[in-house]
């Protein structure tokens, strides 16, 4: 369960209730079953679980799961208000699973959407949830997020950069391993062999080096390696044509050099219905796109969809393992 | 009359059939009557024009006029095949279109597709339509194309610019002029007041300056001093959520401030089918956004759309004036 002030407890139970979600997978909720049953109410559902703590084995069996931490009580929360209490709530139960997952007591992991203003109320260390997930499990290698959208995946080589900077941090290093962890997030999502299209950086691909020599110099000889690597990508492709053409089915995936470049695609396609999966963890990290639509919490509204599509990607990722 | 090789002929000969283009406008063609002829037989249509030569003035009364510069006979072209006589058939016709407005003999001028190539071995200086444009024109002020697609519009402040560059390139003056230069277009096709949404550079406007000092530096400051000349903008705004505010109609148009920012949305939203202004020149350039189409010419597929909408657009700015 995340961020308890906007929709999650209400997609929780959304999802909680569809039988598809139980057919995938075996649900086990991590939250305070208050909170949980807040949601219930809005959502206007329910769900028959069996209620164990925190330091309890999940028990045999197929039917859903509810790990009640009981460390929150909703009558304390606001709805549409980041606090210090919700961000907490959100980060602990986020913790149980990944520590839980670590353990081998789950195969895979998703979460309903954070507010990082409230995880950083809580923790003044937050700083995203790649950093977060790291941290709790220890790991050191190279970790970054795909935008998925309807089978779509975006991938990016830089993200949080100012843009002056940006081109610089292309290399051919850094391009080939963006690609490893695509490529191996792809494959355990069952493409095979993954179609990773490469956009160029410059305009009109750099027009043969008039626009600027990264093509040439960095992200071609980057393809290069990567493709003798096994990994099957292509490019560079001039950047404004090439989600038209992973859009009509060219491509499963589209690699970035930069956030805007694939986020003004996506987002204009519709990404706030789709899924952020996390890459290069030793598990599925699954989450929808959207956020903690903290206008609409409590309204019974809010739209199951991408939260589905969240849960199935990493029911079909943990299968396939 | 564009390129002879790829649809342009074809294009021509439909838009001459349009009942809805010569209620919008008086509609003079410029090329050679024999290719116009060979479009013509392409796209089924016929055309009752009074045909006039290259230094006669533009009769009186209100039918269409054919200026028959008798240049190329249609049997020398190979359709799909760029050449230098294609390129240069192009270039007097635009030439011409271009001298005659100059001249006051017409108010608007509207070119179907050209190739580039074509058009360089013809004339090894020619670069872009601006500067033949300019060239043509002897103006020497700033000017820049519009993409334009119904009724969103897109700007630029760079273009075809190494992106390692590009950052460098955006100065407060530099925004305000592309910002005056839109405004003034926009004014003049009947925004009345424009609405242009200001992009910003670096990912998530730059998060307060931790990716990047751009947008609190050199676009908000460029976005007050417009706004002080009476320029309705705002911003900036997320690059990656721009395009979906005005999709849904909060923006007339929005200023990027590189090439591919905008192209990939406008691309995505389908701007092959839209319009290309040219602004900053004393009266209406337009032409579809797509290209020659070699692959199609001579089938008669050609979708007259996008000239329709250059020629619907061109008239409009024409009768405002």
């Amino acid at each position: 369960m995340g961020d308890p002030a906007g929709i999650s407890p209400e997609l929780t139970a959304k999802l909680a209730a569809l039988d598809e979600a139980h057919a995938a997978a075996r649900l086990v909720v991590i939250g305070d079953k208050r909170v949980f049953d807040a949601g219930a109410a809005v959502a206007g559902t329910t769900t028959d679980f069996t209620v164990i703590g925190a330091s309890d084995a999940i028990p045999s069996g197929t039917g859903p799961v509810f790990i009640d931490l009981g460390h929150l009580d909703p009558v304390t929360i606001e709805r549409g208000v980041a606090t210090k209490a919700g961000g907490a709530f959100a980060l602990a139960n986020y913790r149980h699973a990944l520590e839980r997952v670590a353990r081998g007591g789950a195969q895979a992991v998703c979460f309903t959407p954070f507010n990082k203003h409230a995880m950083r109320l809580a923790d003044a260390s937050y700083d995203d949830e790649i950093g977060f997930t790291a941290g709790v499990l220890g790991t050191t290698g190279p970790a970054t997020e795909f935008n998925i959208l309807e089978g779509l995946w975006n991938a990016r080589v830089t993200s949080h950069v100012p843009m002056a900077d940006m081109p610089k941090l292309l290399t051919i290093d850094g391009i080939v391993a963006a690609l490893g962890l695509a490529n191996t997030a792809l494959k355990a999502a069952g493409f095979a062999p993954p179609r990773i299209a490469v956009a160029a950086l410059n305009p009109h691909a750099g027009d043969g080096g008039n626009f600027g020599r990264e093509e040439i110099d960095v992200i071609a000889p980057a393809v290069k390696v990567a493709q003798a690597q096994g990994i099957g990508c292509e490019g560079p492709f001039p950047a404004d044509t090439v989600f038209v053409r992973a859009r009509r089915g060219d491509f499963d995936a589209v690699m970035t050099m930069y956030h805007d470049q694939g986020q003004i695609a996506m987002k204009l396609m519709g990404f706030e219905s789709g899924v952020t999966l996390l890459g290069g963890f030793p598990f599925a990290i699954c989450t929808p796109a959207h956020g903690t639509a903290y206008d609409i919490a409590g309204k019974g509204i809010a739209n199951i969809g991408a939260t589905r599509a969240a849960v199935l990607l990493a029911a079909s990722m943990a299968m396939r393992k």
